[in-house]
């Protein structure tokens, strides 16, 4: 790659906001790190929404509703979470105009609150495991905020299980990050890393976190998601305490895990161009897009009348579709709108299109046409989407794969992510110190292999040359 | 009825409180005023925002996120609206650890966020109407809270829509009024009025607020959901103009309207009984329970084959299902916790069952029992089903019937109030003198006629005798 990397980042940085604010995924809002989610961002939240709750239902997951606010207390129950947590709070002091006598913290996340109530609801072995979801918002005070990539406010659904055992636990942790890899590969087409976060990195308050990192186009890492393992800690500061099988009061081992709106963020930077936004079939709001063509009047009525028998079939076949009727703007205006929010397929139907009974499709990523004829259409159009959306992840995969090497020396890292951002697996002896000097390259450890057991370094210590403990992905990171 | 109406609105207060928790819908919490919604009581919110979803979208509308934080300045700027909400309003004043320069408000409504928004995406008459709706969480610092009626924390959907004229707006707010109530009363099985507030009660910066009104098994009355007429005010108050057809800038003509999980607390209020919910088989999360019932260990293969039998044919037809297969309570425990938990149908199979190929069925509502066939078992539990639900909606409408009187004299209204609490229509000369005297009797003026001008009253106000300009529905509230 050539010498501007950084200038490269720094337009990439611009394009986003540029892509996500005209493409009316989302707006600026006057509160700080607080955006409108605009109707065309929050559909696409609503296909992921129903696609991450229908398979977190399918494994016996339920949904509940937890406080937004959080008794101050309750969050310096917990050491590590409250110093991981404490500078990024939001603070309610006043309400109903009387200063109240203990402050309210709006959630970060909701691990305190809900393990106040698990106390209640967990009394016996017979009541595990707990399996809730809750789809809300939090906040949390970041300094730099992004849409969608990192905000003050955020939406997201965060998970909370119990259960009798850590090997239990450390299950659920695992089938949930399976069902978030599965999830972002096959319907997002975006590639994912999993692996666990090394102790620096883990959620405050976790005895294990697991971690998904994609590559977006910039090399940079995105973690897509993470969950945790969280042992017996929120048990024991709520005490949460259950009668065991053997006659024994035990606390729960417990889990929590997220994805956030962040997913949209991903999609932007993952799939987009200088176009705009390219989705994937599967997630789309819209999967087809129909522009109907003509320059005379006596044209309009022929072709419009194709254009609803097509959307009829259509429809009956289950294609999300959209019917671009406006006669204010012109079907060029069109084509550019509709490639700019990143429908997979558009069609053109004009009247050379109605004599030949067929229709022009355009596929968004390849911007390849082809004339498909009206019989048999929605199966035609069924297969073309799959093509997309297999053609997209093999795309977004050969990217991540030609962008991640391994490397054995800290100079050769240095050159490497300077030259080539990406990822790069080196060897680690464990040591924070190691990992801190990371931070020189604006880099750090995003995931070490998901089993420890099987981790074997493949030699020295990149960064000071000792004996490897682990390999380790590095990357820059949003 | 008797004497002793308020010790049983009292006692009906408690019995409400204990099924809530009982039933699991919801627990409390350590903040005050914020419970948690547990998987039973979300399970239903679920199938309220499904349906109300679907019905909004195929009406044209969108959903959106705005900001949970809202900037204090912003509720200032429409001023019935800051008198109306600034009592109710939790400040957050501290972020990330330091003073914030202008204090945040938790939204308690989000208008004022929103047309701030829509200042940047209305500009010309092409981009209304603006059709849009948001689910999420609001707050409110009220003094008195009781899970689900009344929370500082509550869920809700909140539309907010901006047309071009006034005409378009009251169609708008009028014609998701009917939305509402065709949903209370053909999926919650509950009768409502509908009908206009009076300038004291109707929501605070709108132009007409649209209500709907439903009475509790105790007389009184709840409010289910508003819908109201914002006529300019918010985009005068947010400085949003478009242009419009005829070259004019002009501020757009708004609508705002919502449902919570107060819809909740009615369904228990209004169907529940001493065994505890009753629910309606369009809402409710299983429609239909299977409790296996054997006596020694050969039985149990046999009813436990017949029951997974009966299973796949009914899940396969599309029924909410649950079957309860636990081991550690008696079948009589497990009747009395599903009754408790208002699931219309219970179907119970024994080994008699089993030899005669049938299942004896146990509806909720009247607790009659009847044994099914095997044969077309679940055409028979639909018809049943709805049989349920219509038999519920007819007991609820009426209870309301019965309790829904004119009077015509202060003296009158207030001996009925008091001997038999339910709606009472009088006269009202409109003057806000009369309504205030209702405090007196704990009463209000619920709702007016939906058409002002069809609205001719019946003779001289009830209260102070002089010219009647409308009718008036009064009773005790919630």
């Amino acid at each position: 790659m050539d010498e501007s990397v950084d200038e490269q980042i720094e337009d990439r940085s611009d394009w986003y906001i540029r892509t996500v604010l005209s493409a009316e995924l989302a707006d600026y809002t006057p509160v700080r790190g607080s955006i409108a989610i605009r109707p065309y961002g929050y559909a696409i939240w609503e296909n992921i929404q129903a696609d991450v709750d229908r398979e977190l239902k399918a494994t016996g997951h339920k949904n509940a509703s937890f406080p937004l606010f959080i008794p101050m207390s309750f969050m310096r129950r917990e050491a590590e979470h409250v110093e991981g947590f404490a500078p990024e709070l939001a603070v309610v002091t006043h309400g109903g105009g009387q200063k109240l006598a203990e402050e309210l913290v709006v959630r970060p996340t909701s691990e305190t609150i809900i393990y106040d109530c698990y106390r209640k609801w967990i009394k016996s072995y017979r009541d595990l495991p707990v399996l809730i979801n809750q789809w809300g918002n939090a906040v949390r005070w970041e300094m730099r905020t992004r849409p969608f990539l990192r905000g003050m406010e955020f939406l997201w659904q965060e998970g909370h299980t119990a259960h009798e055992t850590f090997a239990e636990a450390d299950a659920e942790a695992r089938l949930i990050l399976d069902i978030y890899v599965r999830f972002i590969q096959e319907v997002l087409a975006i590639p994912v890393v999993p692996g666990r976060k090394s102790e620096r990195e883990k959620f405050a308050g976790a005895e294990i976190t697991y971690t998904m990192e994609s590559m977006m186009r910039d090399g940079r890492a995105l973690q897509m998601g993470t969950s945790h393992n969280l042992g017996q800690n929120f048990g024991r500061a709520f005490d949460v305490r259950f009668l065991d099988r053997d006659g024994e009061q035990k606390f729960p081992w417990s889990t929590s895990w997220a994805v956030s709106t962040r997913l949209i963020g991903a999609l932007v930077l993952v799939h987009g161009d200088d176009k705009g936004l390219i989705l994937p079939p599967r997630i789309a709001p819209f999967q087809v897009v129909i522009v109907p063509i003509w320059r005379k009047d006596e044209e309009r009525a022929t072709v419009e009348a194709f254009v609803s028998q097509v959307e009829a079939e259509l429809q009956a076949a289950g294609l999300r579709l959209e019917i671009d009727r406006r006669d204010t703007v012109t079907p060029g205006f069109k084509f550019n709108d509709w490639e700019l929010r990143g429908v997979p397929v558009r069609l053109e139907i004009g009247p050379r299109d109605v004599a030949a009974n067929q229709v022009t499709a355009a596929r968004r990523d390849t911007r390849e046409k082809q004339a498909i004829g009206l019989a048999g259409l929605a199966a035609e159009l069924h297969s073309l989407l799959e093509d997309v959306q297999s053609t997209m992840a093999a795309r977004a995969r050969e990217f991540a794969d030609t962008h991640t090497q391994s490397v054995s020396g800290f100079a050769e890292l240095a050159a490497g992510l300077e030259a080539s951002p990406g990822f790069y697996w080196i060897n680690w002896c464990g040591d924070p110190v190691c990992e801190d000097r990371l931070m020189e390259l604006k880099a750090s450890i995003r995931a070490l292999p998901m089993d420890e057991s099987a981790a074997g370094a493949g030699g020295a210590c990149t960064v000071c040359g000792k004996d490897g403990k682990t390999r380790a992905l590095v990357a820059k990171a949003y």
